[in-house]
């Protein structure tokens, strides 16, 4: 038995990977739609996700690089129709993987000590904990700015000294080799691999980036509790 | 007959003002439950209220400031709460007046022109044409930025010139005696107000600010078309 966990937000509570490219191509179905000269929603897409690569996704003019990039003005029309789409796929099917909530909601009502500690925009982050609702399962939550990923360390310490917990009394469970998972053994804590999301096929660097369990879905996270 | 009807949006297509409020009486609470250390919702919402009344409808950090008046830093877990609560009212409760929908539709099967040409921030008014799904219904769409506001008699006349439309054979439909009842006398035109709104109240400042007709709601334009 763990007496804690540590878990990860995008890929590893909900399906994040996925759910951003449905909504990448309701935009574009929806950039066409209100104007732009496009060929079809599939080369829409395939620009939007160059644009989205080179200029981070916090980057908040995406659509307007996209209206540059066909030759024509930035139109609001145009830009909102994009928004409007993106947005209403982001937050309508935004959803915890299944059985996630169940098994959150058993280990909260146990002694073991939840952590929720993500990466990200941090008012991004926090409005996909607030539409997931599930803050209230977990006894410390700490979103990371983008900037400083390689501080997740210091979080993973920071939550076992409030706790009063050894790193092998702690379980990690995330979908990136290279994040949770290496920070997770790196600190002698057993780690768990979700395989979901952009990083499902990653072959691990090295050693420390090989996770303790592998499993496929969350629901599997169970055996190794 | 008239030829040709300008519509006004906000507080004349739907209720915006009411929209509004029950959004920040909703973020209000959100933002309680998430820390924000107020005595009552009553005066987040207050203070709120006077924060956009100073900064301005568009300004991006409301709730930012709010906290910066309770004392505390503004942290994301609030910013976020406040924020999904106040979207969640104006996505879901956004709708044209009762038979809006039927009377714009009637008229545009007819040979009425029809314009929309509205103030504000661009984007915020195109995402709303675009969720209240209105756009079809219109031979012509103008969204003013609201630095410009005085340019709306240009817009009007842009209106008429392209479709070789005199005042007389015009309609002009707003909620403000002193924004689309002053233009549209000045012109020329008929107008009407609809008495809906933060100025259903409001006094006509002078003769031009005084409608043709005033109407209670949006079903009683019929009588006057």
């Amino acid at each position: 038995m763990f007496k804690a966990i540590i878990f990860d937000l995008d890929n590893t509570l909900f399906e994040s990977t996925e759910l951003v490219k449905r909504a990448r191509v309701e935009a574009s179905g929806a950039l066409i739609n209100a104007g732009l000269p496009a060929r079809s929603s599939e080369e829409v897409y395939k620009k939007l996700s160059k644009i989205v690569l080179e200029y981070g996704s916090n980057y908040p003019k995406h659509f307007s690089r996209l209206c540059r990039e066909y030759g024509i003005k930035s139109k609001p029309e145009i830009i909102a129709a994009g928004m409007v789409a993106y947005h209403n796929v982001k937050i309508s099917q935004l959803h915890l993987f299944p059985k996630a909530n169940e098994i959150l909601m058993e280990l909260a009502k146990s002694d073991t000590r939840l952590a929720l500690i993500t990466t990200g925009n941090p008012i991004k982050q926090w409005e996909k904990i607030i539409r997931l609702n599930i803050k209230q399962y977990f006894d410390f939550i700490s979103v990371l700015d983008d900037k400083k990923k390689e501080d997740k360390i210091p979080e993973y310490k920071r939550f076992m000294r409030k706790f009063g917990l050894r790193p092998d009394e702690v379980l990690c469970v995330g979908d990136r080799p290279d994040q949770e998972i290496y920070f997770g053994n790196k600190l002698g804590m057993k780690t768990v691999r979700i395989l979901q999301g952009r990083h499902k096929d990653e072959k691990p660097k090295e050693k420390l980036c090989k996770a303790t369990y592998a499993i496929r879905d969350f629901e599997e996270l169970k055996k190794h509790l």
